[in-house]
């Protein structure tokens, strides 16, 4: 790699989950769009045809003509050949299969606890945890044995448990995860501020924040618009929309239904506990006791969804389906900022230019009042050497009071799916906040999810 | 005071509820019981009367032949007169009366939530901890200003909240908060040694304990007794009589229906979470989610009761009646030690013995993983100086998930109580693990458990 | 105060010691250089004559043609009407007058210890400490009552314990202090890349550096220019001019003498201990053994200067006659950009723009090795809001050794000027590792610097 | 083992360092005196002919008439024999020879350096550190693999690394650390009370103290017997004896000039810094810049001495003499109990008493204001289960600037040595405050001393 005027060449990036049709093709396009940066990416996927695929679409990028970075891309057979060399690393992986996302999302609908999405918290977060930690300490030991140095970039869910795995079982290890959820909030703040005081055109980048919390139940203490404290704003405008919510999801109508909301969760939050939470809706309903999720009727009153994992299945359908047609030709690849800050990070890791962002990384202090070692997410430094955490103080306590399950969750899954420990994961089972079941049954449900995702639990 | 040859003489007590029948009966008969201190005691109570009453069967134990610690009782009319020139403060009060009590206890239980005692956590607790703080610090505010250096020894429940608002507020004042739950528990492992070994006659001060936790919810992760560790023989014990629990409340009929146990709660709670939990079932129930007291029926099966305030307005009555008694000659004042600790952490602090016991202190990092400041109970060494915590360890993650609740809910429900803040004290209420309520039932029964009480909450 | 478009106008400054012929000049010409600022400054000194001067002096920018800040200046007779209203408040006072400083640096050297600045540790800045330490509460007293939502910017030295002693007495004020020192070695890192690999032209702002020690003893344990580290380039920098030194104030002769040095000292300090030490020899050296300051012969040979105070005195009579000069009209201001970050920082503070430099705080775990609560240098984030510590990480342990007595020093220096105890600053005054003197001398030596400065010690 | 009725039978002892003739008899003859226990102990030693013939020496006691404690005597071969079955394992060993510690010792006095003890702090005492800690890792490694669940006690100097390395290195290892210099400071306080009001007869055990500090350099801040706080009375005791000095070692005048002292330093401490300083003078003053021990003049003035090397080696000739008796049967066993504790904490941790005595153990908030790791000695329970440190509160300040060089030096020594780190060794070796050479000079005698002592000093 070489780096002189502001520009950096023969970048190495080793892409684990490199089959993946969301998270790969926007980062070829975001690539694409970045010219101060080009270089190789390596693609990793268990699923070596999905990486052969990417090959072929990532290589097209090169031939547009508003392309200003470029790059090669190969699918390559083993994580050592992805690694060896690289300067990054991201990691995007899918634990198991859809069917395995099915037990996570739908189980538990039986026994009446509701998921809006089953990836991070509730039993089907836990379940994924398991099924997903060993992947990571397989990747991790081989990052530490082939790409020791790598900046590493997880993109992959449980975020929180995916990082907490790699920085204690590989303390050497420079990764952190990244996650667009604030991004949408600062979004929404831009809103208000436009809906409350007419100053429009800020952009998200404008909505200074200082983030705290945890993965997906992330929330802001202070949020400001050049001079102005965006707090009464953001009041007047919860005020004036909770009953209805708002909607700022303009033309997005297909994918609204299952991913979008009205913010109106976000609103009762703020009106309980004084902070703007700062997720989904759909993400943090899973945080809270069953409130918003008691049953369907429940969730749509409060204005968001929950995703069937049959819709995914189709989704990935007719991704499968743009794959083949952009490999064959049939259809063209365009560029399309997706709005993740992936490349940016890069550049500042690489020294281009600084940058202060939210990022998961282990609590080394930088929030006053959680425990050390639990992965947080607050804004840090992106600068050459590193990523550095900003210190975000401390959680007010009536939000510590909902952080506090999933804290210790944190380790309890942690330690179970390393050593296979069926008792405490039982105790994290129990443990959640969405788990109303009482001991007997809730262990039934377990028994049964674990039995539905036992292929992709080996030890278990 | 004077202290020489192993005796202390002129040693002045405080006593701050000194109208109790209870706690005040049973230091009479202790002081009387030790021969190595004598001096006098200060009587204070808001009921004048019951301190003048107590002043009189106070001083009727000096003529009793068996007594061997001389010592004189006094009522007197205000803190500080009972404070100036105190070695010792005793803190024994009832925050408000028994209709309080009543709300607290019974008005939950129309909305299907069920407390067996309710003075420590559940709704109940949290509305005594609102009354109790402000009472704390009014007393603390004089023991400030009028026994700076006397040792404090408080027996006032909410214990934990008790002491957390005198240390946070008067970081001078050397108090501390004792309990015999703990006891109760050494003894039942004095039973379980007979019980599985043979080996008769153990004492509860021979059963060594390490203790850590939160009081009324303590856990022992060390428990031997001489060279015996007493963990497998807690389990082969609970396992015999899982079923059908364990009765060791020989010939206590009476009180057996409403303060007795038969353990299966702890035997229950061992199986789950591994550790020996260390109080009364009928506190511990009330720390977990409504699993052992979903209702009177659940309640019965696992082996304890539910006590009625009314059994508690008639138990006074007769306490009532028998003072009357003893004042008026009727009946005659006796010596029974009543097995707390008082006396011997009193002579532990004026250097007479060195004393080890369970105590309840701010976490200075005598528990490793619980935060600092937090009222925790563990092991301590007093002697003349001050009382100095074991260090206990870290408490298991299985545990410190039961125990993070009642953490936070420790913070939030002093600062509601210090500040009069309802949003506070509303989120402690709605973050308790018996709380099965949706927020706005919740708010309810919250609003009328504060108008019942209002009396008493002066500020709200 | 308003903003809008970027812009901030009438902004309110207090300016505390505004009489300063040093920082105060040099804060008009960077407001009148600042574009997007406008407002009033009050200035409040114990030295109204000067202050009225400054007045005047700082009215004038209003009229040159290229100020495009426009500023109000008022001198005004008290703290109270100084910080009401103020949005910032400016602290840089002389604590005492060049007749206590000659002590402080002066008596000292009879006894062979020789201090090349005296204001920060050694005997000399112990004193200054003992001295400053009543003044900064006093101003702070007032900053709590008049403006207590004011961002605080101090300039005073002894820096950390200024700061300190705010953060202690008045946490609920936002003090943080600046210093440039960092600034002259991102300098000298520029100059080292240019004479080492030819890169011309890198500012300062372009030297990317993590920092963290303590005011006037901070280093750097990473370095970066674009993607360039900068370690290997100063060591082989350091190996070429260790023996001569590196002469990088081109055309500063006048100052050169006193306030310049070669960077010696600093070569040796990464030669031995592996960091770059961010700071003038000058001060590094006084916080060291007296391996550098042995006696004027060793510190012309390691090519740095010892400050005389008839220099200042000097200095600041020529001071004075241009101040009187500008006041006349007989010479005019000038647009003269110091080269300091004040206003910089003000902007980010009024949400004008992110800032990211290096600030002295109290430790709340910036800097994971040392005690939470000393006063610590690294770099922060400044925003609107507040201004957040950037997580340093830990300081080497070599290096540690060199802070530890600093640090403690810092604790026992701050309780002895509260409490006005000899003793603990007789401890603090043996335990600096200038201090070669055996007890008694060393007593003696205290006792005539206390009788020196007895004018500003009222209390001892 | 067998434990029952008061009584452990069958208790397995290792002892490395078996062929030791001091702390080895003394343990056999405290063994013989103990009738709770009996069993058998494993003598290990490089010196297999010193261990074989302490086999025989210790065998001689059974056969006294006095015994009450039966043990067996066995040489061993090798590590793994003596640790394998070992309830406990006692470390007593001699790193080096009589020629290494004269260099420890007199190397730097040619430099004027000059150090009474030199095993623990000072030049000597991290020479000895870098010889000491590979020799403990290697012990460590064996009891990991042998003995992992015994009890380690340890009584090789220097105590805090020799602690701390196998903490370090092998957290599962219980090995704490015992040193009998707090329990010549108690004594001294028994004799300052008879002394100072006539109550004789008090043994060290009736004096209770809370210890706090690190080994050799350890502080009391309360001391008290029965009621009686000690402090006052120190103070007086001081005041009337400080120019003199006290002899409390009454007809030991043979050892009374190497080993003795007449306590003036220790007095001068406290006037100086306000608490007791609790180890022998000669071990105190080497912790301290060189004060007391500028040269042999100073040190006689204070009344203790330097112990020669040569001295040693002439004693250590007439223990082998005398051991040669004892084996030929010339002379005769005989029991005098050390008054070591040795023996009452393997008592304790079997369960059959609980003790509170002080410790030497890693920090893990015991001490409060030093680093979380560092070995410190405070006050603990020993109990069956485990030695649990009682909180002992924070260093006041003045004594925290005294132990910072020592816990910093504490962290380089250790990593020094394990990584066999020049540089970082030189480091400690110019942090000691009894290093008064500059660093060329100090490097020279560094580099001396290394090369004295490089037989044992594999990887240097």
């Amino acid at each position: 790699m070489q780096i002189s005027n502001g520009k950096a060449e023969g970048v190495n990036i080793a892409y684990i989950g490199g089959g993946s049709r969301g998270w790969a093709w926007g980062l070829m396009s975001d690539l694409a769009s970045e010219g101060r940066l080009s270089g190789k990416v390596r693609l990793y996927d268990i699923d070596a045809a999905a990486a052969k695929a990417n090959e072929i679409i990532g290589n097209k990028y090169r031939e547009l003509p508003e392309t200003v970075g470029e790059w090669e891309y190969q699918a390559v057979g083993s994580l050592a050949e992805a690694l060896t060399g690289a300067d990054f690393v991201v990691i995007s992986i899918l634990p198991g299969t859809m069917a395995e996302m099915a037990s996570d999302v739908h189980a538990p609908e039986k026994h009446g606890i509701w998921q809006p999405v089953g990836d991070t918290v509730g039993p089907g977060g836990l379940m994924r945890a398991l099924r997903t930690i060993p992947m990571m300490l397989e990747i991790g030991h081989a990052i530490r044995d082939f790409a020791p140095d790598a900046n590493v970039i997880n993109y992959t869910n449980p975020m929180s448990l995916c990082i907490r795995a790699l920085a204690e079982a590989f303390p050497g290890i420079k990764a952190f995860g990244c996650c667009h959820e604030v991004f949408g909030t600062q979004t929404l703040l831009a809103d208000a501020l436009a809906d409350q005081t007419g100053i429009a055109g800020a952009t998200r980048e404008d909505i200074k924040v200082n983030v705290l919390g945890i993965n997906h139940f992330t929330w802001l203490d202070r949020a400001s618009y050049e001079g102005t404290d965006l707090f009464p704003v953001y009041e007047s405008f919860v005020n004036q929309h909770y009953e209805t919510g708002f909607n700022n999801h303009h033309g997005e109508e297909w994918l609204n239904k299952y991913f979008a909301c009205l913010h109106r969760v976000k609103f009762d939050l703020f009106r309980r506990y004084g902070l703007i939470a700062a997720a989904g809706d759909r993400h943090l309903a899973e945080f809270m006791p069953p409130w918003y999720v008691k049953d369907p009727e429940t969730v749509e009153a409060w204005g968001f969804g929950l995703t069937p994992v049959s819709w995914r299945v189709a989704h990935r359908e007719s991704l499968l389906e743009r794959s083949r047609k952009l490999v064959s030709g049939e259809e063209t690849v365009k560029l399309n900022k997706t709005g993740e800050e992936g490349i940016r990070q890069i550049c500042a890791l690489l020294g281009l230019e600084d940058l202060v962002t939210n990022v998961n990384l282990p609590n080394r202090g930088q929030i006053a009042n959680l425990p050390m070692g639990t992965v947080v997410e607050t804004n840090a430094l992106f600068r050459k050497g590193g990523v550095q955490p900003v210190m975000a103080g401390s959680v007010p306590e009536p939000v510590l009071a909902l952080l506090s399950p999933h804290v210790v969750n944190q380790d309890l899954a942690l330690r179970a799916a390393v050593t296979c420990d069926r008792k405490l994961a039982l105790t994290a089972f129990l443990n959640d906040p969405l788990m109303t079941l009482e001991p007997v049954a809730a262990e039934h449900l377990f028994d049964e999810m674990l039995e539905n995702t036992k292929k992709y639990l080996p030890g278990w």
